[in-house]
C-alpha cells in the first residue's frame, strides 16, 4: 500500500486542472487578430497558472517518492492540497476576465498561498516519517524555497491593491524561484 | 486479470468528477469580494462533494485491494457506483444554486444514498470471494460505518424539507464518521 | 512495447467521455421535483450512453490483453474507435434534448454503428496476430455478439423514423446482449 | 526516477485535450439533418485536431522511451509542448466557428508550429543524452519528418490568407506524412 495510487489520482486531478482552464477561452466574435486582443489578459493568467500547476506537479512527484507508509493523514493533507489547486481554474478565469483587477488578483494569490501551506503540511507529515539524520531530512534542511513562496504569494496578494504590476512581479518571482525542480530531494533520492 | 485496470478507470472517473464540479463556478460579474458572496452556497456545496468523493476514492482504493478474482458482476457493480457518483456534480450545482432549497438538497442526499448502497453491494460481492473466517471478513464484521451512512444520507435527504441546517448537520456527520480511512481493512491487509 | 500505454490512454479517454456527458445536465430554473421532469429524456439518454461506454471499456480491456505486438495499424484503428466514441456525448445530448426525435436518435445509432465497426476492425487486426488454431481464435469463432450488435444499431437507427419506442427497444437489446462480459476471451485468457 | 510519470501525466493531458474539444459541439436548435450542416466545419476542424493530437500522442510515446535520465530541463520542455497543445481545443473551435476564416486558420497553424518546435527541442534534449553513434541517433539521422512538418505548418498558416483550400491541403499533408508512426525509433528500440 504505497503512495503510487495517491500519485496516480493526484496526477489525474492536476492534468484535468491544467487542461480545463482552457475551456475559459471563449471563441471570440470576430475573425481577426484584433479579436484575440481581448483574450490577452486571460492568456497571460493562463500562462501563470499553467506554470504554477506544472511546478506543483513536478515537486509533488518528487515529494511522494519519499513517502514511507501511506496513512489517512497523508491522504487528507494531499486532498487538501488538491482542493486549493482545484480552485485555480476559477481564480485564473476571474483574474483574467477582470484584467487583473485588485480583488480577483488578491484572491488568486490567497488560493495559491493556501495551496502552498497545504503542500508544506504534507511535506512536514512526510518528513516526520524519516529519522532526523536521514539523507532526505538533511537535504530538506535548507528548505528556503518552501518557506519563501508562501511569503511571496502573500505579498503578491496584498500588493494587488497597490498595482497589478507589483503583484505580477511577485507572482513571476515565485515561478522563477521554483523553475528548477527540487535538486535537494533529487540528491537524496540518489543517496538512497 | 486483477482489479488494477478497474482501479485505474475508477480513479480517472473520480478525478474528473472532483475536478469538473469547479466548472460550475461561473466567473462573477463584479470584481470585489462582494461578488464572491453569491458564490458562497456553491462553494459550500462543492466542499461537501469534494470531501465525499475524496472519502469514496479512499475507501474504494482499500476495498479493491481485497478483490480476489475480477468478474463481470464486480465490474457492473463498480460501474453502478460510478454512475451515481457521476451525478454528484449536477446535484452539487443544483443544491448550491438553489441556496440549499429543500428538493435539490433532498436529491443530493438521495443520490449519495444510492451511491452508498451501490458501494455496499460491491463490498458484499467482494466479501463473498473470501471465506467467512478470513481476516478480511473478521475485520469487516463490525461494519457500522457502512450501515450507518446510508441511514444518515436518508435522514439528511428527508430533513431537507424541515430545515437546511438540520439536513446539513447530518451531511457533516457522515463526513466526520468517514474522515478516518477504513482502519479495519488496513489491519486486514497488514494481516495478509 | 506492449499495449499497456494504448490501454492507459484509451482508459483516460473513455473515463472522460463517460464523465463529461454529465456537463449537459444544465441546472434547472425551478427548485422542485417538477423541474427535474424536463431532464428526464436527457437522463435516460445518459443512462444508455453510460452503459454502452461501460460495455466498450470492459470488452476493450479484454481485447487489448490479446495484443501480441503493437504497431501503427493497431494504434490508428484504436484511435478510430475512440474518435467515434468521442462523438457520443454530443449525440447523447442532442437525442435527449430533442426528446428522442427521429434524426437525433438515428444519428445516435449511426455513431454507435461506426464505433462497433471500428471495434470489429480492431478485433480483426488483433486476431490476425494469432495463428488460426490458437485458443483465442477458437474462442472468438462464434463471435455472434460482435456480428449482431452493428446490425442492431443499424436497425435502431433506421426504426427511429418509425417510432422512438421501437428504436429504443433495439438499443436496450444491444445493452442486454453485451451485459455479460465476453466470456469467450476470458476463457481463452485462462487457457493461456 | 524514469520518464514513466511524465508519460502518465502527458497521456492524461493529451486524453483530456482530445476529448474536451467535443464540448465545442453545441447541441443544434433543429432536430433534422439540416441542423447538422452548420456543424460541418466544426466537425472537420475536430477531425484535423484529433488526428494531430493522436500523432503527437503516438510519437511522444516512442520518444519518451528513449529518455535515459529525467531532469528538470526535459520536464519543462515537455510542459512547453503540452502548453501549446492545450491551446489546440481553442484554436480548433475558433477555426471551425469561423468557417476556416483566414486569421483563425493561420492561428491554428501557428500554434501547431509552436508545438512542433517544442517537440523538436524535447527531441534534441533527449538525443543529447545518447552518444552520437548509438542506434537511436543513427535512426534519427534522417529526421526529415521532424524538419518538414514545422515548415508545412508555417506554409499552411501563411496560405490561410490566400485560400482555405490551399491551407487545408498543407494541413492534410502533415497528417499524411506522420500517419505511419516513427519507424526509425521503433527500429532503434528493437536494436536495443
Amino acid at each position: 500500500m504505497k503512495a503510487n495510487r495517491m500519485e496516480a489520482f493526484s496526477d489525474g486531478v492536476l492534468a484535468i486542472i491544467i487542461t480545463i482552464m482552457v475551456l475559459e477561452f471563449k471563441v471570440p466574435e470576430g475573425h481577426d487578430w484584433k479579436a484575440l486582443v481581448e483574450l490577452g489578459p486571460k492568456i497571460l493568467s493562463y500562462i501563470f497558472s499553467f506554470v504554477y500547476v506544472g511546478i506543483y506537479w513536478n515537486n509533488h512527484h518528487h515529494l511522494l517518492h519519499m513517502v514511507r507508509t501511506m496513512n489517512g493523514r497523508l491522504m487528507w493533507l494531499n486532498l487538501l492540497l488538491l482542493f486549493w489547486l482545484s480552485l485555480v481554474p476559477f481564480t485564473t478565469a476571474w483574474m483574467g476576465e477582470s484584467y487583473f483587477a485588485a480583488t480577483p488578483t488578491a484572491l488568486y494569490g490567497f488560493i495559491l498561498l493556501l495551496a502552498a501551506l497545504s503542500y508544506w503540511l504534507l511535506q512536514r507529515a512526510i518528513i516526520n516519517q524519516h529519522s532526523s539524520d536521514s539523507s532526505f531530512i538533511l537535504a530538506m534542511g535548507k528548505d528556503w524555497k518552501g518557506r519563501l513562496s508562501p511569503l511571496l504569494y502573500l505579498i503578491a496578494a496584498l500588493t494587488a491593491y497597490v498595482s497589478p504590476w507589483i503583484s505580477g512581479f511577485f507572482f513571476v518571482l515565485v515561478a522563477v524561484v521554483w523553475f528548477v525542480p527540487d535538486k535537494r530531494i533529487e540528491q537524496a533520492l540518489r543517496g538512497h
